[in-house]
């Protein structure tokens, strides 16, 4: 079986991974050259220094190299190897320095001793490499050369936009980030969902509801970044979505917005429901990614996050096992396929009154009963389906609350509600 | 033990089981004349033709023989034997034919081979036959000889109506539909049950509190019809049940009301949990009965349906065997009483505020107190119901609250009021 | 391990405990003048025959000797040997009597043949003793003669009252019963919490929010004496526990307030749920203790109940079985510490708004935050109770609401809430 959205999702995560991305630096702007292949991203940029809220924008961190040579000149670790071996926005050093003073700029992972952990080191200057446990243990003392060749300076921080207007100036936020060096699920995978959710949403046929932006930002910052500079685009969000740790082949888990009962919430519940898949569903919590900004007080946006193996619940989570081993195109076109639910249940969710409110209209008489029947179930719950929306079309329930109600999936009651409209049955209020 | 009220239920069972009634014609009237002999029903028609809301009432039918001769000239269906074996509705048609044509007519079971289904035809011009899938099985390649003597006319489609009224023109609503042939539990059952229901209330000692409309309907078509014709007696009730399915031995089933918490609602589950026999309770959903008709979102009326085996549910349903071997005067006996129940709790569940309503009412003084221990606990829960209604007479917690909050029979806890309003105590709001 | 509380408890236990104490008389006086070698409680006293709401006054008992002597003469029962072997508030009796006279006036167990029951008469005259079945089986016929040297006359019921100033005349009720003789959990047990509770929060350093009433009255009719006394204080209170069987190694039971979702029942449960110990919640019900009148629907005030195992519900309530072998000091002691964690969330719950609602606060800038890890879990705890409450500083939720959703202790969200204060990013509203 060939699926073209996992052969396009499979290539754009192998040209993407590869890059040393950080929150600012070239990165980020070498990455969002390729998405602007696929979609027509405006690349904005924000410069070093610049307040957002109670945030500014750090100095933009680039780097070419970095090494470190044991005691006999070997190169024991090489940036080039992994740019994980660097922690992110260390600053520039050339350096020997015996193996006690090293240690201290060193990270690994005793549990996990054959894999790079990943660490930053943003807003507190610093140095330091991640190495594998089991390479640390065998370092033996004597006088090690240290080489960072990084700068750190005044620059700025750069993101990628799409606006893909709809019939309604309301917007539904799709954001994702762009900040992490060769990480696949943690960052890229939503990355690359995002991309093929906008390719195909700007070749829809049915016209848009809603208008939709798609966000590629440094995580945190991008996103504070980004609220601080678009306030009035905030308040037209209605709906939105984190897209993180979208690739893997974990259960679906979705992350209610802070609202917790936003129509985002019941959407992503009702679509993940009718997948028939396994799933978790867990309140908002805090931490994690930009939902935190997007739902701080200030703003409390509709805005949840779904997802595959969360952050931080999965082992290679943070470290260089997060990688292509892991994360394949085919889980990020299953994904898609359910954000593209999720967003069939936004377009769609109307509440619609009853032209005939009084007792059942008569549905044999405009061919639209009789079929159905123990034997033929298919055509049974259509029936029904019709039954359901007729009975709640009173201008109080949604196609959401109905479908939910009658644990039919959504398709089937907004089918059955266009069926009931056009035969002039239901009205949308 | 001899229960009158069950024998009077078989008694009324026997005779209206054999009758071939449909939406209209002249088993209508016949089984209506028979209730009459038990309580002073009104019998209403509408002509055919006449709009109702989206309906429109169907020409009267009526059949007085039909048949199917095999090749060798013997019968091989006889209406006379079920009138089950004629699908509702059927054409009047006198015809020969090859088997293969006959085939297209017929309906069975493949997998209950011994009992004939219950077909109908109402709104779509048709004629058919049903029978046994053993004997259909038997049939052999030959001209058949199809007859069914039936009239499909402008007449009229007839119900009977009975108010018993009570102190207050609000009313409760007990429907039963009166629509099918011989088939027990679904339909005569019901139709029993309101029966001896009404003859019961009229003869009731106490004063009614709420006046009691009773309905023998053609289900859909007669609600609808009684709907279209009565929207202010409709705007009259307040509380109702659709008695069906009421007189095999399962468990109680309770259908809530489109609401899903109207005082009938908490009523009917406060008296089936009361019964301490086995139950379900389900959410309203859009098919069934004619409670359908009556929470149409135009009218939205708090009614629900009170049964044992739900339709659907049980493999008789619409067969020849839903007859007198599954259904019993004793079980429509004891769900009889379960109606009673649920009625009792409807007319006298009230609000009541203390009269002395700081500290507990010193009830010892008054007698009311003492007698209750572990060793009298009968003693002991009318003592505590006491306590329970002078603890929450506050103007806003109805004894049906009180009592579902304290996990007491309503009884109790209704006695309890009854003494404390005796007492001065308590006055009802 | 030496708890000097654990120490007071077990030894106000011990002075207390043999008293022969009811409703009224001079074995309240006594316990009282013990408890205000402790606390500075003031004593009030009100005269027999005075209304109180529904209830009067009764009449002062007293007893000095009792006893029942065999037909050799003999002392059978002795009140000197249990204070539990007079029913309470037995009329003065001197009469020689046959057996079958007397054991009409004898109460004994069944089911627990070596322990005195506890029984009472206080509103209707009438004299009776107590005795172990065991004892009561040894009875020959013969001549008994009966002695009950008590007097019943117009005097006084007595209570004792301590009022500790917070910064609001807001007040924070702690009640307990001091009318029971020698048993230990039912009574005595909670009148040496609050006794304990009251010295401690005298001499506490923090200055507190609220006013806290202790009382300590005759159980019904002392709380109802209260009440009628003190109806605009009963107004100024807010929150309040009646300390009854808090003295036994049963686990924790918290009985809510009639209200049921009062901020007391919250904090009740939020401290017991930090407790980490096995506890059950139990809704109001109307009897129980002096809840009863406190929440009587005229005042219905914010009052639950935070108990071990509760009256009813051990094998020894109400028996010579409820004695010092089941209560100890230590147990009180830890059931001194949650009525402190109780109070502790009642004194420090507040409602805060963010001062930097768009987007998170960068905690980092401040030291806040980065020492959070895996392998700190604590400091990561104290991270994410910071992102906790700055998510949720929206003038809505209360500390306590945020530490439930969290599912983090109080203490910790306090502590954060605390820390965000100081650094000037929310404020209390």
């Amino acid at each position: 079986m060939h699926d073209p959205l996992a052969h396009d999702a499979d290539a754009l995560l192998a040209e993407l991974f590869p890059i040393c991305r950080s929150i600012t630096g070239d990165g980020v702007r070498e990455s969002l050259a390729i998405l602007q292949k696929h979609i027509p991203l405006s690349v904005r940029e924000i410069a070093s220094g610049t307040r957002a809220f109670d945030w500014t924008i750090p100095d933009e961190w680039n780097i070419r190299d970095a090494w470190v040579k044991g005691p006999d000149g070997k190169k024991i670790i090489d940036f080039k190897k992994s740019n994980l071996h660097v922690v992110g926005y260390s600053m520039p050093i050339r350096k020997k320095m015996p193996l006690a003073d090293l240690q201290k700029h060193l990270n690994s992972l005793p549990d996990q001793p054959d894999i790079i952990p990943y660490k930053t080191s943003y807003y507190r200057p610093n140095w330091g490499f991640c190495i594998r446990e089991q390479e640390r243990r065998k370092l033996r003392d004597g006088t090690y050369e240290v080489r960072i060749d990084s700068s750190l300076k005044k620059g700025a921080l750069s993101w990628g936009e799409l606006l893909i207007p709809g019939e309604s100036k309301e917007e539904v936020l799709i954001s994702s980030y762009i900040c992490h060096p060769s990480m696949a699920n943690d960052s890229i995978s939503g990355v690359v969902l995002a991309t093929l959710l906008a390719k195909s949403l700007r070749v829809c046929k049915e016209k848009l509801r809603y208008s939709y932006r798609f966000l590629f930002v440094p995580e945190t910052i991008g996103a504070v970044a980004w609220l601080s500079k678009n306030r009035a685009a905030a308040k037209r969000i209605r709906h939105g979505l984190v897209a993180t740790c979208v690739g893997d082949s974990g259960a679906f888990t979705y992350k209610r917005s802070r609202r917790g009962d936003a129509p985002v919430d019941k959407a992503a519940q009702k679509a993940i429901e009718d997948s028939g898949k396994p799933y978790s569903i867990v309140d908002f919590f805090p931490w994690g990614s930009d939902e935190r900004q997007y739902c701080s007080p200030g703003f409390d946006l509709a805005i949840g996050s779904l997802m595959r193996s969360m952050y931080g619940t999965f082992p290679a989570y943070h470290t260089s096992g997060d990688d292509l081993r892991l994360v394949k195109g085919r889980f990020i076109a299953e994904t898609l396929k359910l954000y593209h639910d999720v967003l069939d249940i936004i377009e769609h969710d109307r509440i619609y009154s009853s032209c005939n409110p009084h007792c059942e209209p008569q549905l044999g008489k405009r061919g639209l009963y009789g079929a159905g029947s123990p034997d033929n179930p298919e055509a049974l719950m259509k029936e029904r389906a019709l039954l359901w929306v007729a009975a709640y079309a009173d201008g109080m329930h949604s196609l959401l609350d109905i479908a939910t109600r009658a644990r039919f999936p959504f398709r089937i009651i907004r089918e059955a509600a266009a069926s009931l409209e056009k035969h002039k049955l239901i009205i949308s209020t």
